[in-house]
C-alpha cells in the first residue's frame, strides 16, 4: 500500500477537524513505529525526525543529512535539519496554515511534547494515538505478506535449533546461533533480545540467556523472531534436553492443548478476552493452577507488541479478519521450570491461520 | 556502586526539595535506562514498570509478575501489579507523604505523564532529566568495567572481519557474522543494528545492510558494538575489498588524520565542541570538504548515544575524567561510498585512552 492510501486510512479513524498530523521521533529506541507504516522506509534510524502528514494524503519528511538519502527515495517532500532550532521552523513553516494538530501521545516523549506546544502555543495539539492503533491493527496484503517472511525464517530456524544442542553448551551459545541463522535466512535483525534460557532459568518468561550450561534433563526454551521490513514475528519453542519426567510432560501437555483451545477459538466477532479467558481457565483447572502468568497473546506488526487489540484480561475488542495475533500459553514452575509454546496467527474469514509451522511437539534431543 | 549510592549521586545533582522521583517505562523498546542505571538489573524486559526513589537512597520497585523473580534479586521492596489501574493505586501509596514528584521528561512517554498527572493532581511534577543526565554522564568504576569488556568483545570481533570476506558475498552475510561473533564473544546482543554496507552503499552513514553483492574495489563499512550488562561499546571499521584507488586512500587517510587530531586534543578542561571544530576544519580544509556530514562523537554508556555531552557543534560541556565518548569522523561521497573511523575513549587525567584498539589502519583484503 503506498503512502497516500496509508494516510488517509489514518485520517479515516481519527477525529474530524484535525488539520495535520505531527510525528515525532525522539532518540535511541524512542522511535514512533508509525514513522515507518507511513513510509514505507526500511533503512536508517530517524533518531529526532519528524514526519507530517495532511489529510489529502501528503507527507513531509524533515530529517538530518544522516538519513538524507534514505528519505529521498520515499517521498519528494523531503526538508533537511540541522539541529532542533532549525527543526522547529521548518515544522512552523509547514504547519503555518493549520490549527488543530494531532499528535501520537503513546509514542511521543513529553520533553518533545513541551518543545513542540511551547513554541507553538496558538495551536492546538489533540492526541490522534487511537487512530493509529486502529489502522494497524487490520493488517493491508503488503504487512501480510511481508510477516508471512519474518514467519518463515523463524521457522526455519525453529526446525534446525535440536542440531545446535550440545551438553554443557552455554545459553548465550544457543542464542548466538539462533540470531546467526535468523539472519542468514534473510532476517534484519532478530525481534528482540533472543530467550535462549535452561532448566530452572526457564521459569522466568523475561529472562533472556546468560551463563548457565545446559544439562541433561533441562527444559530449554527458546523465544525468538525475526525482523523483515521493519516488522516481526515472535516463536517460542521449548525442548528438553534428554528424556522428559512425567511432570515435565505432563506441563509440556498443558501447555500445548491450552494452545489448541486458543486456536479453536479464534475467528472474526470474537471478543478478544474470552480467547484469554477460555485458556486461563483451560491451566487453572489442570494441576498447574496460577501457574499461568501472563496473556495469552498480543498483536504483532511493526512493534513486537503492537497495540490495541490482544488476548489479555482487559481487552474488549472484538477480533477481525486479517489482524495478526500471537497465541502463546505458558506455565511457569518458580525453582523448577517452565514450557510455552508460541505460534503466530492470522485472523481469516472463518478461523485463524497458523503463520508459523515449525514442529512444536515435545522433543526430547 | 550499589543501588543507595547511585540514587544518592542523583540526588546530589537535582534541585533540592524534589521529594521522590518516580521512572515509569512505557512498553516495548520505551524503556527509561535510568531504570536499569539505578537497579543494575541485567535481565528482563520491564515494560510499563516503575521506580521510585527516595532522597535517602532507598527505592521500590513495581513490576509485573512477568519481572518478579528477576527483581527481587535487586532489592527487598517489590511491588507486584496486574494492570495500571493497579500500579496508579500502588504508586499512590508510595508516594503519599510526597508532594513535589520529579520525573525524567526526556524518556517519560506524553501519554504515561497524562496517566500519572492527572490520577495524582494535587502533587506537582517537575523534570529532573537534567540531573540523570548529569549523573551518568561521569562514569564510575564498575561503568568503565563493564564498557571495558564491551570494548574489547568488539575488537576481538574487528580482528576477524576480514577472515569472512569473501568476493559476492551479500552485506547481509557479513552483518550476520559480526553480531554471531559478537555474541560468542560474549556480548548479549549487538549494540543496535549492525552496519555491514559495501561499495557506494557506505556513503548512506545510516544505511545498515540488505542485499548488495561485494566487488572488487568496493569500500566495506562495518559499525557495530557489543552490549554486555546494558552498556555498550560502539566502533566502526572501513575495509577494501581489493586494491584501493588513490582516492579511497585519501579519502582513508583524512579520516585516519582527522581521528587522530581529535585523540590529541582531548582531556579534562577542554570544551566538548572545541573538539568536533577542528577536527571539523581539517576535514574541511581537505579535498572532501561538506563531506563531513555528523558529529565527531557522543557519549556512550547504558545508551548507544549518552545524553549529555558530546563532540558536536553544540555541546558547551567541558570534559571531564572518566567520560566515556566516541570519535568518528568519517567522509561521504553519495555514489561513491564513505569512510568512518571511530574508537571509544575514557578521558583520563591528562589525556585520554583509547578502549578500542584493534587495527584501523586501511586493509586492503
Amino acid at each position: 500500500m503506498d503512502l497516500k492510501k496509508r494516510i488517509q486510512r489514518i485520517y479515516h479513524h481519527i477525529p474530524n477537524g484535525i488539520d495535520a498530523i505531527l510525528i515525532k521521533n525522539g532518540s535511541d529506541g524512542f522511535i514512533d513505529k508509525n514513522f515507518f507504516y507511513v513510509t514505507n522506509i526500511n533503512q536508517g534510524l530517524f533518531e529526532g525526525c519528524a514526519l507530517i502528514l495532511f489529510p489529502d494524503g501528503s507527507a513531509h519528511l524533515l530529517v538530518t543529512s544522516l538519513e538524507q538519502e534514505i528519505a529521498h527515495k520515499t517521498t519528494e517532500n523531503v526538508h533537511i535539519f540541522k539541529d532542533r532550532k532549525e527543526l522547529l521552523e521548518k515544522i512552523s513553516d509547514i504547519l503555518d496554515s493549520s490549527k488543530k494538530i494531532g499528535i501520537n501521545s503513546s509514542s511521543l516523549l513529553y520533553t518533545d511534547y513541551l518543545f513542540l506546544s511551547s513554541h507553538m502555543d496558538y495551536k492546538s495539539f489533540i492526541d490522534v494515538s487511537k487512530g493509529f492503533i486502529i489502522t494497524r491493527m487490520v493488517k493491508d496484503a503488503s504487512e501480510i505478506a511481508t510477516i508471512r517472511k519474518a514467519c518463515k525464517i523463524a521457522d526455519k530456524v525453529a526446525e534446525i535449533i535440536p542440531q545446535f544442542i550440545k551438553k554443557n553448551m552455554y545459553e548465550f551459545e544457543l542464542a548466538a546461533e539462533i540470531d546467526y541463522h535468523l539472519q542468514r535466512f534473510g532476517a534484519k535483525k532478530p525481534s528482540f533480545e533472543t530467550i535462549s534460557s535452561f532448566g530452572s532459568n526457564t521459569a522466568m518468561p523475561h529472562y533472556s540467556h546468560g551463563n548457565k550450561r545446559l544439562e541433561k534433563g533441562d527444559f530449554i526454551l527458546c523465544d525468538f523472531g525475526a525482523t523483515v521490513d521493519n516488522y516481526h514475528s515472535d516463536t517460542t519453542r521449548t525442548f528438553i534436553f534428554g528424556f522428559g519426567s512425567q511432570r515435565q510432560k505432563e506441563i509440556y501437555e498443558t501447555v500445548k492443548n491450552a494452545q489448541l483451545l486458543a486456536f479453536k477459538m479464534i475467528k472474526p466477532g470474537i471478543i478478544a478476552n474470552s480467547v484469554h479467558q477460555k485458556t486461563f481457565e483451560f491451566i487453572q483447572q489442570s494441576p498447574f493452577k496460577d501457574r499461568f502468568i501472563h496473556s495469552t497473546g498480543h498483536s504483532l506488526g511493526l512493534n513486537v507488541h503492537d497495540p490495541g487489540v490482544g488476548f489479555n484480561v482487559l481487552c474488549q475488542e472484538t477480533l477481525n479478519e486479517n489482524m495478526v495475533l500471537t497465541v502463546e500459553p505458558g506455565v511457569y514452575l518458580p525453582e523448577f521450570g517452565g514450557v510455552r509454546i508460541e505460534d503466530d496467527i492470522l485472523v481469516t474469514k472463518s478461523g485463524c491461520e497458523l503463520l508459523t509451522q515449525s514442529t512444536s511437539d515435545f522433543i526430547e534431543i
